[in-house]
């Protein structure tokens, strides 16, 4: 299939210090700019994906485990996990490292969705995603039930048509 | 009860300005701009709320619907809905307003939740939240269910002991 | 009379946390950002109320009270106190809470004046001001004497000319 | 006397390239940026004059004539015109240039005060300052009365105690 | 050898969106803007590879071929190339890609320096750099050479005792 | 001759506080954030000489031999030392000042070329530049080796080839 790519294709890595600015007073990263760090890093993965410019549709929720400190490197990395239409679903995970400690933490990942748009605004079609590795199938069917929460919780979708979310309910 | 407080006392509002550098080349507002300005407003409602400093535990999902433009006003109002030992959830409404065609558009809404730490580092407790209007109190009921989602995301509730959660789609 | 406006509907909040950037190394909010948000929040009730793009046309004298501390959140509100043309004064109020002591200091207060711009960068015309509260009568009449005081500072008015000024001073 | 400081020993001069960031969507320079910009080079200017950190304690009104457009350098000069104890009056002087048009614009100037802190945060004793050419003179005389007119404003003098000042009204 | 390390252990990918404000007014990404991007990305590499807070001691010369545009996406690559006591010279590869053109150009490349400092603040021992690959063996061979013109550039030794060097010349 | 200009028709000034976000975890001045500036400052002499927009072109080897701390002023001056067709190299000069210890360090200094370019993007001529005293005239001299140096280092040159720079190494 000419026109598909793999996850590996749009894989992104950035990697940021905290400044002061990104912190409280106690010293610790403030959530909201974490994630426009993420929403960077993962517009960079759609856009590799799609080569297109892309717009942030919809953001999955996002639970902050590790507090992240003044002057840790924190390391971002995103890939494409599927793509519907004009669509495409973007996995992120940060890890966070302490100089001069040393040790890293997982701080948190999350899911993105963006929609590529053509010079006029509209939405346009993207590459399909063919997933190689066992994770990235695991990601690329989860993909399909993640876009049933979102459109269910966007009013969009019925609770009962979404037949692969219940069959992890019932 | 002397220590409990009510949604109104934590009412913050903000407005910003979308400039440049807020904006893709298609002179869209970029998504994780607009989830850092909602991650700061709602802290300062949670701050309001607790007097003490706070940190981002949760984001839910947030969905973008319609596109905020170069120079546009966004306008956040955020309050806290209900209060958990240490944790606070707030709930956040944005509105973009259009110069010069004047029209306002409401953009999204999102929940976030925040724990309070007091000066050595530590979650502390934060008064108690009593709902008065009728939109307050819908918005405290459903705080807990919200909250049995985010412990099931987590990883810290199993999904058959979330009772109100269950309810819904049963 | 259809095209006249209240200050109320011009209103516009704005809620800032002192970041490490805003202070000097003393830790206090240096006055070039304060002047700064008072400048965008004006500007903001100038726009609302004219609904058209404002660019900044004087700044009265501004004192600076009470210092403001590293991590303090800075509310600044504005609305429009008088018309005139093509212009408009704006008032702006700023106070300050520091968490987590908790206490509010009435920071300061200014008037900033601003003109409404067409898209050919041309002065136009912006909606009559009709004051509604007693506060804002006084500030409605008090407009006048302070656009004198600009005009003579500007040296486009000769004292003596500014008869509702005079009447202060004899 | 060994302590006292001529104006061109703190004379500081800044450039500024107006980036897109700076400017509302008509492309011209906001003037609560430049008002940034001017606090800047003005409290530099007093630090010089000082050695000591400074806050600012008054903007006298500042009118802007000129616009200034996205790419203009922006040159700000400044200088101590007059020191009071522990306060220090500054004069600022704003010149832009349009590149490639090449014709150099005087945008504005302004006169702002600083009070010098200790280490403790307390005001401190500022060196005196002794003018030198006619312009320096002049400016020296003047800041008596512009101190005045800042007293009468904040409310810490009766207008009828204004000597200096009544004696140009009359 | 217990505290040797690899290129590859110290390798720091970044990504950067160029945003108006990084851009002049022909929307060339602005040089200052790269070099500061550079050194963002090379100290990351040199506190991985030394696990201390590092300063930059030095730049070798930069060439800037090819422009780079508004909304293009920078892709910044450093590693370790050599650490010589308390100092690690990192080598930096800098690529753009156009959105939605595609196509990715190399943009330029460096060598930067830097000390590794303790919590004093005075500098310490980095671990020693053995290279892998005939790549990094060239460029840990290149850079005792390379250090040499540094010194001399910096009047730290004579041009005769620089061997490495003048073997290239004569 | 009457398109030339000299050294003294391109001098810039250029003063900048180091904030928080300029500094590493230690307190002092990032390298990255000083060869920004120092662009900046660069880029607008480069400017003044030719009246045209520029785009840097290279920078020369910098070393930073003195730490600047936050706080400090940091006071950069730049002119333009001779032009060659469309491009122009620009000398720049780097002190920084602490408050309140008082002390003036010379940081270091460095040399970046700039091209100029039309409203096409197209590099265009820009005046000659006439060296009026001794050390413009110094500078002057070796902007021609300084030149070869770049030609080789960036391919375009064989060292032997680079008649002025081998007279000082043989």
């Amino acid at each position: 299939m000419s026109n598909s790519k793999s996850p590996q294709d749009s894989i992104v890595t950035m990697n940021e210090i905290v400044l002061p600015n990104d912190t409280n007073t106690l010293g610790n990263l403030m959530g909201g700019r974490l994630l426009h760090w993420m929403d960077i890093c993962a517009a960079i993965a759609a856009q590799k994906h799609s080569n297109q410019i892309v717009v942030t549709a919809a953001v999955d929720s996002v639970s902050f485990k590790e507090s992240i400190r003044l002057g840790d490197v924190v390391t971002l990395t995103s890939y494409v996990t599927r793509s519907f239409n004009s669509s495409m679903e973007v996995f992120i995970e940060v890890t966070a490292q302490s100089i001069p400690r040393g040790e890293i933490i997982k701080s948190n990942e999350a899911y993105y969705t963006f929609v590529a748009l053509d010079s006029r605004h509209k939405p346009c079609q993207v590459p399909e995603l063919i997933p190689q590795t066992e994770e990235e199938k695991l990601k690329f069917d989860g993909a399909l039930r993640r876009r049933q929460v979102r459109l269910i919780l966007a009013g969009k979708m019925k609770p009962e048509d979404a037949i692969e979310l219940k069959n992890l309910f019932v």
